[in-house]
């Protein structure tokens, strides 16, 4: 037998699995409904535009399609990127983009560019779990700011980074999901935008700004990335094609200052040489045909009334004393449950009514949110998202009564 | 402006850029005829039969092609991985195999898993520049090992770890690329694989055995890759289907124990959540309609030939004094020049007489080299071979008569 654990590296030693990949495995069972993926439907796959795109990059781009590619990426793909992000108030050069394989690459880079063992990064309460995951694989402290209806609370951000200089803790950046955030399906105000830019000017910290869900809005208007209120270029952008064209293809970008994507660049030299080409000209040439906007808004067509289903079957089902935000926008609700709720110790009566979630607890560095729940309205039939939140809104009503009866 | 350098973490400060893909942007000029890329041949992709295989696979599989799939990969290519992996010598279950965005995640995730800063690990000198990188990004300490023509000299192998031993030093893990190695073209021979395995169990190290060109065979029989030779689960062996399928698909695995493979998911997951989906599908389908073994007999039957050319317009227009193994597969010739030639120097004669290459320092860890270049033969035309090697050879000759003169 080799003695493995003696050779281990000691960021291994402390890596710890994905809950929700993990989760994802338990929910294979067909017969279980599942809230619990951050998956988008595959019935908003544009099957049928793809073949003729990937059957026309196959005859006109063949050889370069196949090849290695730079490691920043296609330059036509970047040029498009830049244009559609200057139209969401982004300034940037195509040289500011770097195409990653999946935005789960950008957060891997983050933490390999500035996190040295030890060092602290700031993210919100509750965070998206493969952010926690990325920056924790590089030995970090993860100091959680709370959350409230309108995003990352940035008067709670201010105190919390006046005390870490206190103890001379120098964060290095600020990671934040702005838009439809995952968990809690927030949406950072327009006010606290400007105001987390000013903090981060304050004290030069680098700001990392994860939006996947951006464009898939349902009840608001186009909100400005806070990249758009950057001037300096502290900001690194993340966006991806997972929610609005697909996962499989593994294609993602962010944007940053050219000193920044300078050294990203080096790092993803190590990490993989270069993204997907094959998937870089199938994004493309999807894009030059046109398809994309319209494509994205049948996406958002199909999507909002999954989410008003989840939110009327949520009133319909779930006993009084939760609390919901009705999200605007993206692929999650997030209600907190009354008093005397785990929802990690709820999952295994869930799993025997054949319902599925991930409990809060998993997007909270601080051992909070055991009272929340992450429920997917994105993937599931709207009879499954009837039939789901009646098993879990009884699942609920079950342990309430029974927490009654312990009382 | 942000004050960047100050938030950086120590590996990022560390990071170099990678001289090959440095190199690649300077031969972009047409009329350079540039032996320096690792390059599979384009018109060794088999684009007609894929043009089939891609449209099976979006309309049999498309939902499930273009979704998230597991971190792991497809359950069936690891199947049929398992199966040809058997065939070679290895006997591994389906679940000892992971699949991986290139080979080099493979080699990123043995540094992420395995390396602390201040390790030492192993590897050859020369040694492949993409391992380099990727365990230099952790603070590795790399220790090398002279190669001659039957590849890493085993004897120095015991001796140098004996020596760390003594100052305290346990190495983590022995890198080797033992078929067609990248640069120096040489083959571990079969002794030497049992000695190395015999090394490895003495002193309870892993070792990672690095494949991608055990398949492009052009003189000598199938060689049992070291994996067959490990009865205990230490050897992490890494191939790809970068040379014999496609590059752009950025697909590639690895195979290694039980204990080692849940470290390298776990690991994997924080990295990039999945490989491409689409494009496993696109290699399980080329394979299920049994592709793959003929398309490798075509892609021998184009480099032999080119291997051939090169070697014989190596004799002819090269000065005398240099010496060359002549490569019995992959895609290298590794010549080393006469004395007084340095050719990270000639590089830039060469390039003013359009023709490149990599200077040798690049794949050697402990500044030596200086009189070695690597070429590569399988992307060039047969014409391309002929004029860039006289460009070549004429490029060394003016230099040695330069040197002749100032003596």
């Amino acid at each position: 037998m080799v003695d493995i654990e003696r050779l281990y590296s000691d960021r291994a030693g402390k890596m710890r699995k994905s809950v929700i990949r993990e989760l994802l495995k338990v929910t294979q069972d067909p017969e279980i409904i599942s809230f619990a993926g951050g998956l988008p439907n595959p019935n908003s796959f544009p099957i049928d535009d793809l073949e003729g795109v990937v059957d026309s990059v196959m005859k006109n781009y063949g050889k370069t399609a196949l090849q290695y590619g730079t490691t920043q990426g296609l330059k036509d793909l970047r040029d498009i990127i830049a244009e559609r992000a200057y139209k969401d108030g982004i300034d940037v050069q195509p040289d500011d983009v770097i195409i990653t394989s999946g935005s789960q690459q950008s957060l891997d880079t983050v933490g390999k560019v500035f996190l040295n063992p030890g060092d602290t990064a700031i993210v919100g309460l509750p965070t998206y779990l493969g952010g926690i995951n990325a920056f924790r694989s590089y030995e970090s402290n993860l100091t959680g700011i709370p959350l409230d209806k309108d995003g990352m609370m940035v008067d709670v951000l201010e105190d919390t980074i006046n005390k870490l200089m206190k103890d001379e803790i120098l964060p290095k950046f600020i990671y934040v999901v702005p838009t439809f955030q995952n968990p809690a399906g927030v949406i950072l105000s327009e006010s606290r935008r400007k105001k987390l830019i000013d903090i981060a000017n304050d004290y030069d910290l680098v700001v990392v700004e994860d939006d996947p869900y951006g464009k898939l809005r349902y009840d608001v208007p186009h909100i400005k990335p806070i990249k758009a209120f950057d001037d300096i270029g502290r900001v690194i952008y993340i966006s991806t094609f997972s929610k609005i064209l697909s996962p499989g293809f593994r294609l993602a970008w962010n944007i940053s200052s050219p000193e920044i994507s300078r050294k990203m660049i080096i790092c993803k030299q190590a990490l993989d040489l270069c993204t997907n080409t094959f998937t870089q000209f199938i994004a493309l040439e999807f894009m030059r045909q046109g398809s994309m906007d319209l494509h994205i808004m049948k996406i958002c067509e199909m999507y909002k009334p999954k989410r008003d289903i989840m939110m009327k079957a949520m009133q319909k089902y779930f006993p009084e004393g939760y609390v919901c935000y009705k999200p605007k926008g993206g692929m999650f609700a997030w209600p907190t449950l009354p008093e005397g709720i785990d929802t990690e110790l709820l999952f295994l009566d869930a799993i025997k009514q054949k319902v599925a979630y991930v409990h809060g607890k998993a997007f909270f560095v601080d051992g909070g949110g055991a009272r929340c729940m992450r429920l997917n309205f994105s993937y599931s039939t709207d009879e499954q998202l009837e039939e789901g939140m009646k098993r879990l809104g009884n699942v609920i009503k079950e342990k309430l009564e029974k927490n009654k009866v312990v009382l």
